[in-house]
């Protein structure tokens, strides 16, 4: 297995392959049941074969899918958007994040007739040549225009910037700081307001790389609480409840740069994900479920904490309670942190050791309590063999800390 | 719109919305019927919502789609296409051709540790900024190690290996040269041969990309009949007859490259586009639907010679019969085709002005009779308006004609 979903990084009780999903359940190959804090690593934002969703969905894959011009559901789907989101005045549409950072990236060298792309360093605005954390396969032209700052500094940025005064075309940015193996950490208001301001008076594009947190932080671009719109923002993940589709948003600035690229996919215009999209986007805009996910990420974060203090464990809760990042305070090289998300897929309770996780509106109460009684016995047991834990090999590969 | 399914270069009766899709019929947004020869571009190749993949696709869609692992599902449609196809020992899988071909460039990079790749002038692999056919938003970086030979000449192959002996990574071919706005051209065999011979002279891959033409011309690699088989092949379009989903199919020499390179996407490893692929990979097996396409294509073209004939007309029809290419012959401006496509779709017959169209195996003898029908009624109303036709402005400009 490739990419994201292999499981060759995780503890040896990680599953490699699922046969079914359901609300916030997921089943193995073998049969076993897991309470998933994974949602398919965010598609799933209200449950696993969400009804109103499915059925939406499976009445346009009735009538047309794949076809030789797009459905009228892509102009509903731009125009809900586009609605619901402040900064945005069109919308286009792709299949996976990386299509839409990709995009995101080209519409700004149009627009701008610049080159140079600034990001964060480290930050995973997906797979294709320019961005994919591993580097075998790609060239160095492949990222000879992406710059580097370093995450949340205005002050690097500023100087990236001047470096490259005249041939910046955008900044990206990301909802908040999500790399694996770290806490997580929400962008300072000071940076937000400095990275829209050093773009205005850079003449570049502000990118808000929402794919891994689009609607599951706001009902608008995640830094619209900030008061910060930018001119471009990537969604993907979950804005269609797990039907294959993202999107680049743009505001008018971008609009004439956007329109002179050629950018396309066999898949794109299909017409099933994008009745799926309108549909969870109504679910968005109608229901409690944000609030509701934030309240259970809450209690999530709370009972463990509880536990882990009865249990003689020190955890590093961060990100967003929907998005939670647990990690374990002294475990530099992880080892804890496997012992106890091994300890709980063995116990149905299917935790991420680096990765953050995922709630869904399918996360109720009863999910909770169930979770947070796996979660116990599992640092009952981790207590008990707290000595004889061995750092996972790819772990320390990837921390470089091989031995 | 965006992409290759906007209908702004196309003749004003084009529509732009479809509604429907069934068999080899299309209803656009103004419920106008139409017989379809683009089948979406390649993906329906046993037509339209057929009944088999839908009940498969839904029966999957039930139990799990986008997961947070892919399921069984996977292994069994990897295992299929490596079964089916000669080359192939290992398989892949994205969601678009771009995805299939971009991961070939970066597979057969990290295989060789080399950098160019070779592809043939003005060929379509997809609109990644390596290859999309304009040049806006794109770096000339995005293409420095990407290095052109003329089409099917195994003389300029081999100048530009010898250009680049010791840096050429792979070598990119089509299963025929179908470009737009000209004749297609199928493979000749000494070229394939010569290229075969050469890649392993020069230690390169050949990457045969098949999205377009696979399992439309052979159920095996498009170059198998030759007797040729490819290191890496793209695929894309039709195997899951519609549901989106591509791969890339390598064989040994490839593997470990393959495996050295991070690619994944959120749907990348979606299951219901794997059932759907793997039901339409047993119906290429088991029926007879690539020699009935074969057949009607034929009668479809022999039809269209008589009319043109009958009607003082004389066309160049080109490509396999599959996937035939309809253009006049003394007709530089396109201004006829235009014309003849343009009083087609007025009577419900969707063709093509310029680019390679595609029949599936809905396409029966009764569609061939409605189609041929249509097509003699519109080249009559053509042969009554000859000298008012006007070029298209969008078709001049791509020619270099503008004036």
């Amino acid at each position: 297995m490739y990419g994201h979903q292999s499981a060759a990084l995780l503890p040896a009780s990680v599953p490699q392959f699922f046969t079914r999903a359901r609300g916030a359940l997921l089943w193995d190959a073998d049969g076993a049941e897991y309470i998933d804090y994974l949602c398919a690593y965010g598609p799933s934002l209200l449950g696993y074969a969400f009804g109103p969703v499915e059925e939406a969905a499976a009445r346009q894959q009735a009538s047309g899918d794949a076809m030789t011009g797009p459905s009228p559901v892509m102009v509903e789907l731009a125009e809900a958007l586009v609605s619901m989101v402040s900064h945005a005045d069109w919308a286009m549409f792709c299949k996976n994040g990386s299509d839409a950072t990709s995009m995101a990236v080209m519409v700004a060298r149009a627009a701008t007739g610049r080159s140079k792309i600034l990001c964060a360093e480290n930050t995973y605005h997906g797979a294709a040549a320019w961005s994919t954390p591993r580097l075998a396969g790609t060239l160095p032209e492949d990222r000879a225009h992406i710059v580097y700052y370093r995450h949340h500094d205005p002050d690097s940025l500023r100087g990236a910037l001047q470096r490259h005064a005249g041939d910046v075309a955008g900044v990206m940015a990301t909802s908040f700081r999500h790399e694996t193996f770290r806490d997580q950490e929400p962008a300072p208001a000071e940076f937000a307001w400095a990275a829209r301001r050093l773009c205005d008076e850079y003449g570049a594009l502000l990118i808000l790389d929402d794919v891994r947190a689009g609607f599951r932080l706001a009902r608008d671009s995640s830094w619209e609480v900030l008061g910060v719109r930018p001119d471009l923002s990537a969604w993907g993940k979950c804005i269609a409840n797990g039907h294959a589709i993202s999107a680049l948003l743009g505001s008018d600035t971008a609009r004439a740069g956007a329109a002179s690229i050629f950018v396309t996919g066999s898949f794109w215009f299909a017409a099933t994900a994008m009745a799926a999209g309108l549909e969870t986007l109504r679910h968005i805009r109608e229901t409690d479920y944000l609030e509701q996910i934030a309240l259970r990420g809450a209690r999530l974060r709370q009972g463990l904490d509880e536990i882990a203090a009865r249990r003689g464990f020190c955890l590093a809760q961060t990100g967003p309670p929907q998005m939670p990042q647990i990690l374990f305070e002294n475990d530099p090289d992880f080892r804890i942190g496997y012992g106890f998300t091994d300890a709980c897929i063995r116990r149905g309770l299917y935790l991420h050791p680096f990765h953050n996780m995922f709630l869904s509106a399918a996360h109720d109460d009863g999910i909770i309590d169930r979770s947070l009684e796996a979660a116990d016995a599992a640092m009952a047991d981790l207590a008990t063999r707290c000595t004889d834990l061995e750092p996972h090999p790819g772990a320390l590969a990837r921390l470089g800390l091989g031995r």
